[in-house]
């Protein structure tokens, strides 16, 4: 079975929502679906910073008008979507993900947090005791379907709004194949975007701690590295 | 700076050497550097071995009538070449490059060993006390320049004659800037490849486990995998 974006299923009915919609990934990536006309919810723990945040990314250049983008606090929006995106600072991590469990069931998940440290050398990739960050949500969110993805998706270039094209893979780890359609169908809605199956949860770490590279070679290079996976 | 071919150094008079060049990977290599025009030695533990290996590879399509490909030991390999590709399986890993490390003394040492394991679900990272294969080989060679590369690159399209080019990049991990430009250089003898530096060797984990998520990748979408940096 090739690569075959003719295949996926059609995903623009679902809302999607973004567990740290604020920050900087999580802004990115809800501009870049609302400009793509998908129905999005910005989450934060302040209602009040969701619904600024959300009323921005409607009036950056690119989404249409009487796009549908809405902010309030983390739990409604798990609530009120059907693909949650967890978008927050890894020291947040696992006390949001676990307070959400409730609202969580039954929904498609993708965890795309990073577990990076930094000191004068740089970023490197930290321990995680479940493994990955994926899987820390995996343990936490037993009713929901989980998966890593959008780890590699640089944040400048999703939060450009001249930027018509992302030309990068999406890397999807997950135990539920049934998902990787859905989450690639997602990924593909922002041009350039390809969604491609990467493994089960157990090979995430090293998804999620190759930012650390794409960091070094950001530095080295002056770029905004994503990657493509060749032979595809 | 961006990345360019052209302040690449002049490596044609080098002398590789091969260190488990009888197997796939460090056949392959062999095969591609020798069909470049590079001297190239065919390291195994058995001398005889690697000459047999060393006499097919001259005789493969598209190496030049009259390259220099030779076949000896490893330690012979060592001691008679400039840079050293350490392309052993993991389990001969450690021994392997510790009885090496008189003759890798002042040697360009290029480790494309990934540690994994693999079980009925299929392949995943093996912890590493030291932290990957190549922190391993850079402790045991204090005397070397050591770098983590060539790790990505899939055995069956180096051995296919028919390929031409194979589009992928040679992501380069070393604590040595200098020596990028050289691996690099290496890697662009090989038509279709580029050699990008991505990082520390702490962060060479991550690269060396990928290849897990490759082999995931291969399987779904019956491919031979790679991964181009975008933005580069």
């Amino acid at each position: 079975m090739a690569y075959d974006a003719s295949t996926l299923p059609d995903v623009s009915g679902m809302t999607v929502g973004i567990i740290g919609g604020t920050g900087d990934q999580g802004r990115g990536l809800a501009y870049r679906f609302a400009r793509a006309g998908q129905t999005v919810l910005i989450g934060s723990r302040s209602a009040e910073r969701a619904a600024q945040s959300a009323e921005e990314i409607a009036a950056l250049p690119g989404v249409p008008a009487g796009a549908e983008v809405a902010g309030a606090g983390n739990e409604e929006v798990a609530r009120l979507s059907d693909v949650v995106v967890i978008a927050v600072p890894w020291d947040g991590h696992a006390a949001t993900v676990a307070a959400l469990a409730e609202p969580l069931a039954g929904k498609i998940v993708i965890d795309c947090v990073n577990p990076l440290g930094f000191d004068k050398q740089g970023p490197y990739a930290l321990a995680v005791p479940e493994g990955s960050a994926v899987q820390q949500a995996a343990g936490m969110l037993p009713d929901s379907r989980v998966c890593a993805a959008f780890n590699h998706v640089s944040a400048p270039l999703l939060a450009d709004p001249e930027i018509e094209r992302i030309e990068l893979d999406v890397l999807i780890c997950t135990e539920d194949r049934e998902l990787v359609g859905v989450v690639a169908a997602l990924a593909a809605r922002i041009p350039g975007m390809r969604g491609v199956y990467a493994g089960r949860l157990r090979n995430a770490h090293q998804i999620e701690a190759f930012t650390a590279n794409l960091i070094a070679i950001n530095k080295r290079y002056k770029a905004h590295a994503g990657i493509r996976v060749t032979d595809l």
